[in-house]
């Protein structure tokens, strides 16, 4: 399919991508922004595998469209390519758009934790994330999930939603390629967890064991919560808790960084590395 | 002393903290902006401390004097505090500021790799990065260096200057506390380590030894290098390499998960945690 120009930042046609940063199409009918390249290429992959995941029309600067031939040659003929001069995408997207590449995307299923639990092999490593509302969070836990090779993720009804445009950029695009379920209460996931076997273990700065004694197990869930204030106390009482040894006196680990060591430690531990 | 209300946006009193969003201070004579209580706290412990910071202003909302009394009172009395309503801060700052803490430091000393190496005990362990220029990613370097008992950093000249308002921010602060030089290639860099007997590492995805199989030493220097790029391949070549095992195929870690990873098996290597 040929690019379509448009001139008008107000063309009905690109109207979801107007004003991107301030507004959130997640809670319309499960639609999101792909910003980039990498995302770009990563929501072509998933059409390609019959994910839950549709494209619906991509908005490129014009002179994007020559570099990106082969990845548009993938997504299916009746996805529009549209396209605008710096001007025009700067003033559609109200704020500058130095990537240029834009998608808009469609999430068309909605598993439940149990769903994607459901379908996984004997040997699998879940995270499982309570109340994150920082986009850059969730983003970073879907990137080291896929960075180590776990299976799935599954967020509480109390995390943001991943789909979110930053959440998915910081993500390198690995939302819409680890299997994920978003909803229920954490009581509801822990207990999924554990009616499949799994050996869940809470990250904490208060955790009894240390992440690198946790014994390996074939199905094994590791949780995470807020930065801040971490998992509740109510949680940490009723599941097997480890922690991350840190110099003493400190602000805790950022987020990001703790799951990314939690799951490296994991991963090893289980052989899956 | 007590606070001096500020009514008007173009005060002279409070010039440097205008539209501080668009511009960075660190280029004049080594001033900064510190945002936010935390990194209001360490300001004022790197001044009892005696480090190379020193605070030269301090403009806080109006609301936010309340809560700050004690801190307030740790700096010195000719350390001025300004005060300015919502509007008038947001005016001054040119974005809408909802911390509402910020102040303005200066940093009196410029250490060199070698005065900060010097310093070192016989049993050590620093971080060194080199062509770094993304804030956040130098902020979370320092906040991984003090969370895992780093005893210093040394940023080659490539890198971008850590006391700018974000990476400072990111840091949570720990640009004030862990001892750093920033200067100098990263073959003069390389050159003071091993005149120190440090046992230096690269760290890079295409590294030798797996991050936990690398045999602890007295005096240990982690090396590592830009996102995309890592470390040239003509560094990689003189110095020793480690990796961290990821699922194949995938985009490498964020830089700050890396080095925290990284981080995190180097010291507890050393017994250091």
């Amino acid at each position: 399919m040929l690019p379509i120009r448009i001139e008008d930042a107000d063309d009905p046609r690109i109207a979801e991508f107007r004003a991107i940063r301030e507004r959130d199409l997640t809670g319309r009918e499960g639609r999101f922004i792909a910003e980039g390249t990498v995302v770009l290429r990563m929501l072509s992959a998933a059409h390609q595998h019959g994910t839950d995941f549709r494209a619906e029309k991509i908005l490129l600067l014009e002179n994007r469209v020559g570099g990106l031939v082969e990845v548009l040659a993938e997504f299916p003929p009746e996805v529009p390519v549209y396209v605008a001069s710096g001007e025009v995408l700067d003033r559609i997207a109200g704020f500058h758009l130095h990537r240029g590449v834009l998608a808009l995307g469609r999430r068309i299923g909605q598993a439940t934790a149990g769903d994607v639990l459901e379908g996984l092999d004997a040997s699998a490593l879940v995270v499982a994330a309570f109340g994150i509302s920082n986009h850059d969070n969730i983003g970073s836990i879907f990137r080291n999930a896929a960075a180590f090779g776990a299976d799935a993720v599954i967020l509480d009804q109390g995390c943001c939603d991943p789909l979110y445009r930053k959440a998915l950029r910081v993500s390198v695009g690995s939302v819409l390629s680890v299997p994920y379920a978003r909803g229920g209460s954490a009581c509801d996931v822990l207990a999924a967890l554990a009616e499949r076997n799994f050996a869940v273990w809470g990250l904490s700065p208060s955790g009894k064991t240390e992440i690198r004694a946790v014994p390996p197990a074939d199905r094994m869930a590791l949780i995470t919560g807020t930065e801040g204030e971490g998992l509740p106390a109510a949680i940490l009482a009723t599941i097997r808790t480890a922690r991350i040894a840190q110099a003493p006196g400190l602000d805790s680990l950022n987020a990001a960084t703790a799951t990314g060591i939690a799951l490296y430690e994991i991963a090893m531990a289980q052989g899956r590395l």
